[in-house]
């Protein structure tokens, strides 16, 4: 991967301030996409082949920050508008510049110094077929005066609700205890708590994990936020597969199409990365490219 | 119209401040609310019969606020999802409350004390065909230590837009001049910078105008905000008239369906009644009334 030079936070500050190199993290970042995008695109392939549908792929484009302006760093975003995937965005960037005034108190760590580093990778997943959910995963390490991991994945369903929540949530319980008996019980509440539309006063979809200000001078918080990656991968693959067969009408189309519009609002409203983005001068196509491609309002 | 108590504002305080009685404000806004109705609904009526389609009404929802919250008042929501109109809500309300902490220092008069009134009436009609633009208008009355009147109109078309654009300024600017020759001016530029995308540094539509912060004890203010409401409905039934016969294809619905979602991302990333509206509890539906019955993202 290009290695941007980050004049706003000083690469040997960042180099010498973590257990775990920054580079390491960036990289570990970059395979957990390469693996996504290779898994979506079989899988977009292997169901498009049943149905004689024209073949479509991931395309990708480069993105740089305005260094003129402070803005450092950049980003590759890929999207594919499929059969199987209507619309999967996958985004991958290393960003570092000064936070505006009026949002650097709302920032860990950045009220007395506004300078920001951040690298991340982020998934929005909206499906064709009403009964496989859209899915959402990010993983994140944000460097102020302070540095932390963040992350984490979740599912918005339109139908069979329960029976997905219920073995989603499972298979999270067990992944969590795997690096710490709290995660699953603390980042399942903060998941449920943060994808939440107060003005409707219901959760955006079934929940998932969603953790934040994960040290990031501990081994295991790293092993955590890198692994969350590939358990999602492997979790919607399997989802994808059990519900891709089923067969749709335009009524349960219509019926996704109302659900997406939550999603519009949540992110538009309440987000804090679509927030983030849009406060610190991010690109605009990345940011959105987690909105549905089609959303209706009654 | 139903009379409210008004318990947080007393109903004596608002007859005894204002040069033009509360009263005879909400009347007018309720006339205006009849007026345009009765029009869209003749409008929705003839081209429908030209096309011999299923003829769809206006349905009203009543809504009040809850009480037991100190949050008074309500109002009534007016929607018609027809064949000419794809969609459009005309809502009308009278509310009063105590604004939230986080937000009283954002509303005029408001910062001491936060007990608030508000009565108002907003349109926005989005139209099936891609030829007739999306308009908005709204009229307001807003109490807190202050008192005035704010509202406007504007259009948001998808093609032909300079020549609307054209069309519609001359006409505001005749509107305008007859009640002070500084309002044109002063209220098209505020329309332009407030109906703005920043982060896509793009107007929503062609503008318009917009007026806020009115002293509500000038005879004149009152005037033309109210005059405002029929102007709006006198020159959109002309541009539907006009373009309504306009035959046009999927490329063309696609372009105003792409359109429609910066519509969808200003109201909730910038606009002030939609913010308002939430964070003062307000109803959801009349609120989010404004959304675009369909809408798509690249």
């Amino acid at each position: 991967m290009k290695k941007y030079k980050f004049k706003i936070i000083p690469d040997q500050m960042l180099e010498e301030k973590f257990l775990i190199k920054v580079n390491k993290i960036e990289t570990n970042f970059l395979e957990i996409r390469n693996l996504i995008c290779s898994t979506f695109q079989s899988l977009e392939n292997e169901f498009n082949l049943n149905r004689n549908l024209e073949k479509k792929n991931f395309s990708k484009k480069k993105w740089r920050r305005d260094n003129n302006k402070n803005e450092y760093g950049g980003g590759v975003s890929s999207i594919l508008k499929g059969n199987l995937f209507e619309k999967v965005g996958v985004n991958i960037s290393t960003v570092s510049g000064i936070l505006p005034d009026d949002f650097k108190n709302k920032i860990k760590g950045a009220s007395n110094d506004p300078r920001f580093f951040a690298t991340g990778i982020s998934v929005v997943a909206h499906m064709f077929s009403p009964f496989i959910p859209a899915a959402h995963y990010n993983s994140r390490f944000i460097v102020t005066q302070d540095a932390w991991f963040g992350g984490g994945c979740d599912l918005t369903p339109v139908y069979n609700e329960k029976i997905i929540k219920h073995k989603f949530h499972s298979l999270l319980k067990n992944f969590c205890d795997q690096y710490d008996k709290n995660f699953y019980n603390k980042y399942s509440k903060l998941c449920s708590e943060y994808f939440f539309l107060k003005h409707r006063n219901e959760e955006r979809g079934v929940g998932g994990i969603f953790f934040d200000y994960l040290d990031a001078n501990a081994i295991k918080n790293f092993n955590f936020t890198a692994e969350t990656g590939s358990f999602f991968c492997s979790i919607f693959k399997d989802i994808i597969k059990k519900y891709q067969n089923k067969t749709w009408n335009l009524k349960h189309r219509e019926k996704l199409l109302k659900k997406r519009s939550r999603y519009v609002e949540f992110n538009l409203l309440y987000d804090k990365g679509t927030t983030f983005g849009l406060k610190t001068n991010g690109n605009v196509d990345a940011i959105l490219m987690s909105m549905p491609p089609i959303a209706s309002w009654d």
